[in-house]
């Protein structure tokens, strides 16, 4: 139920919509899609952002590409490993609503650790190379601003930008919806990648509640390491993440084996 | 979206309601709540059955309170080490509904195996003292006439009625919806079991996407055994059960430990 819109605006690449709802809190739409509510954007974000930070030993340097809303930057800077995160949003307006009108969400992004690039994150990771341990893709669906996010062009520049010992997370859609989207992006992950894994978590407000996530990396195998110690502290604040759940998110209903096989 | 209204009746407990929707297939409502529907039902009760029927090396007898739709007890059936499932359902007109118009449900319920008991689980339960290897709680939410399969009284009965070895599994509502429900659940059940576990899974069309159980033994830990040959034969065929979503199944997001405990 929506209350009010709080803010409603046509950026160069989308449209961007707040709205205060009755039980969601703030919900921020592009292009008429939920992206994030304030209610259970944790749920999001601590996946993206735990699950490939703690299969990392001491992920200094981090890159977010999309994500403009700052959620999963939040999440990042709490491990205290981190130096630097670069923020990597195409559309401005996104991240000065979100600072203005979901600071839940952004509060963290005026944090001295980070580094605003505003641009499009394909042409920002053709120029990086070797630069970071933790590559966060936090994009919207393959189509509109997204689309370019989703080539094996694009993955291989990812992997051109991991350190040794990186790994890149990306959000790769709902299992029950987005099916088609889910086939075509896992054989280009392939392609880029040794390693492409998967894991899965509740997102009550996405479609089907469900969400998944590839977990690529040239070394790093799905829950072959866990930093327990920093899993320990994150996992104290967190509304999801422990280590069970980190370990167990990545065991497969048969049907999404199917669908990234 | 609704096609059209397949069956519509008002039995002695409840309104009953058959629709053939759009995406879904056929939907059972009662009083009004979507039971199930038959894109994905198995969700439900693949993780119903299979769960505590692969924690158990030889379940023969098997007892399963509500779940008139038949679904749980086709999955059931799949186990052949079972000789006898009762089904004991309150509501006749919900089992006929669904033999003639889900038979993708109900076309279980003529085996030779299945017992039909068309009456009030509270009433039957107590008549019965360890004659039962599985006993599943197939139940709609806890008001009307579900009630009173969520009391203290009517656990330490089903109690009373597994075998040694035996297990319960309950429905146990949806983590995001139903938090106060739970609340009120799980310390009833451990006033009636020494083990009493959470095990949770998707459900695309549930509230939030997402649903708990809880599995209860005298003897029995959560995934302290798993018949892994019997395993094999079941995730063969299933939509999403395999062995190590079974475990994985056990591994609880923070908030819902917090509801659980």
């Amino acid at each position: 139920k929506v209350k009010n819109t709080v803010y409603s605006d046509k950026s160069e690449f989308q449209t961007i919509d707040i709205i205060e709802t009755e039980g969601l809190g703030k919900v921020l739409l592009l292009d008429g899609l939920v992206m994030t509510t304030e209610k259970d954007e944790f749920f999001y974000h601590e996946m993206i952002a735990h699950i490939p930070m703690l299969s990392h030993p001491e992920p200094k340097q981090v890159l977010v590409i999309g994500g403009g809303d700052g959620g999963t930057v939040r999440e990042v800077l709490k491990h205290d490993t981190v130096e630097r995160v670069v923020l990597c949003e195409i559309d401005g307006k996104v991240i000065d609503a979100c600072k203005k009108y979901m600071p839940q969400l952004a509060r963290k992004l005026d944090d001295p650790r980070v580094e605003m690039q505003v641009r499009d994150g394909v042409e920002y990771i053709a120029s990086q190379k070797a630069q970071f341990d933790i590559i966060l893709i936090d994009s919207t669906d393959p189509m509109g601003p997204g689309e370019g996010l989703f080539t094996e062009e694009f993955y291989k520049n990812v992997n051109a930008a991991l350190k040794p010992g990186g790994i890149m997370a990306a959000q790769s859609e709902s299992p029950f919806v987005n099916k088609r989207e889910m086939k075509l992006m896992y054989p280009l992950l392939r392609k880029a990648f040794p390693i492409v894994g998967t894991f899965v978590g509740p997102i009550p407000t996405y479609p089907g509640g469900y969400w998944s996530w590839a977990f690529c990396s040239n070394t790093v195998e799905p829950n072959s390491f866990i930093d327990e110690k920093r899993a320990e502290i994150i996992a104290k604040d967190a509304v999801i993440y422990n280590t069970d759940l980190h370990r167990a998110a990545f065991a497969l209903p048969n049907f999404v084996k199917e669908l990234v096989k």
